[in-house]
C-alpha cells in the first residue's frame, strides 16, 4: 500500500499547522515564481495531482478554469479542500497519482505542487498525465530540487557552534528511495537527478517551456525566520512543459 | 583585458599534463554523454568557442563536417590544436567568446566545451551564438554544475580523519564571480543557477532538447583514482539545444 503520511493523525496536525496550510498560497515561498508558470486557466479542464487543501483548485477556478478535478490521496486533506471550496466545478477525488486512467485528451492543463517527490516511478506518471492531456496541453509542477532530496535527511551541516554553514550533496546519481524527516516525521520520498526529471519529459512527449529554481517571495525574506538560508540551497524546482502535438 | 590563464607557463603546463590534454577525448569522462548530444556534422559548418587543444573540431572534421572552425583565448593552445589537426577544413582563430560577430547564418552547429561558466554575461553569449546559427541550428555546450561552482572553492567537505563526507553547496542564488582552485592555480569562474543557463537559451530563441548532468564514462570508474566520488555530485552539465526558425 502506498505510504500516506497525511492521513496520520500526528502528522496531519503538524502540517496543518504549516504556514501554506493556513494562509494558503501567499504563505508559499514559491508561488509567485510558479504563477508566472502557469497557463491562462480560462475554459480549461484543469486537473490537479496532489491537491492537498485545494489551494491550487480554488486558484484555478478563481481564473476561470471550466472544471477542476482534484486528486490526493489523504481523506483528511480533501475533507478539508472540500470544505473550503465554493466552486461547484471543482471537484475532489481520492487517489494515487499511479492510479490516474482519465480519458484521452480529459484536461487542458494538468498541475501538481510538491508531490512528484513522492512516486518511485516519474516516467509512468508522465506518460499517464500525457494520456489524458490534449496536444499542446500544458504541465506545470513543482518538486523538492534533486540537490535538496540527494543526500536523505534534508538538514543543513552545522559548524562547531551549530550555525548552518553549507548545505550537503551526497549521492547525487545513486536515485531512489530516501527517509527524509519533515515535521518531525520520517516521509519516504524518492530522490533523481535534474537530468532524469528533464529529460524524461523530454523522452514521453513533452517540449519544455521553463525550468525555474524559485527562490523565496521577496516579502517572506524579511519576516520568516531563517528564510535567507532559502538563498544559499535550491529547494524546489519548477518545471512547465508542453504536450507535443 | 580577459583573464587568460591558460597562457599563464605555469598553469599551460599543468593542464597540459592533464588527462584529457593528453589523451584526449576518451580521457574526458563526460565524452559518452556528450557524444550523444551532438548532432550530425556532416556537411555542416561548425563553431567551437573555446576550443582548446581541438579534440572537438578534429571529432567534427572526422564526422564529415564541412567546415569547422575553433577559437580560443589562449595562443598556446591554439598552437598544440595547429600542431595536432590534420584536416584542412579545420581552423583556429584566437578571439575570446565575447568577441563573436560572425555573419548571420554562418553556421548550422555551434559546440563549446566547459567554457561558458568563464563568461560573466552567459545571455549575452547565448545572443551572439543565436545571431550566427541557421534557424533550426543546434548548440551544444557543457559547463561546469551549478551545484558545483556554488560555494566557490570547490572542494569537498572533509570528516576529522579526512575523508570526503559530502559536497557543500552555499551561496547558490548569488550569481557571480567565484575565484576556484584548479591545478594549483586560482582561476575566476562565474557561478549562475541552472534556472539562469535554462531559461537564458529559451528566451534568447532556443528550443532545449537535452539536458545531462553526465556521470563518468564506466570505463574510467575503476581505473581512476577517485573517479567513483563522482557519483556523489554533478560536475557538468550538458545541454542541447535548436535556435528556432
Amino acid at each position: 500500500m502506498r505510504e500516506n503520511k497525511y492521513d496520520d493523525d500526528r502528522f496531519f496536525a503538524a502540517y496543518s499547522r504549516f504556514p501554506r496550510s493556513v494562509e494558503g498560497l501567499r504563505a508559499a515561498g514559491e508561488w509567485p515564481e510558479l504563477q508566472k508558470l502557469l497557463p491562462d486557466f480560462a475554459g480549461k479542464r484543469v486537473l490537479d495531482i496532489g491537491c492537498g487543501f485545494g489551494w491550487h483548485c480554488i486558484y484555478a477556478a478563481e481564473q476561470g478554469a471550466a472544471s477542476v478535478l482534484g486528486i490526493d490521496l489523504s481523506e483528511k486533506m480533501l475533507a478539508v479542500a472540500r470544505e473550503k471550496t465554493d466552486f461547484p466545478q471543482v471537484t475532489y477525488r481520492c487517489m494515487a497519482m499511479e492510479e490516474i486512467d482519465f480519458p484521452p485528451q480529459a484536461f487542458e492543463a494538468v498541475i501538481s505542487s510538491l508531490v512528484f517527490h513522492y512516486t518511485p516511478d516519474f516516467a509512468d506518471i508522465c506518460r499517464r498525465i500525457g494520456r489524458c492531456l490534449v496536444p499542446g496541453g500544458d504541465l506545470v509542477f513543482s518538486v523538492e530540487h534533486p540537490v535538496f532530496t540527494a543526500q536523505g535527511p534534508q538538514a543543513w551541516s552545522v559548524d562547531g557552534e551549530g550555525c548552518r554553514s553549507h548545505w550537503p550533496v551526497d549521492r547525487y546519481f545513486d536515485e531512489g528511495r530516501r527517509e527524509a524527516l519533515f515535521l518531525g516525521e520520517r516521509v519516504t520520498k524518492y530522490h533523481r537527478t535534474l537530468t532524469t526529471y528533464l529529460n524524461t519529459l523530454l523522452q514521453t512527449g513533452f517540449a519544455l517551456t521553463g525550468v525555474v529554481e524559485p527562490r523565496p517571495a521577496a516579502h517572506l525574506l524579511d519576516t520568516v525566520p531563517g528564510m535567507r538560508d532559502e538563498l544559499r540551497r535550491p529547494m524546489m524546482l519548477l518545471v512547465s512543459a508542453k504536450k507535443d502535438g
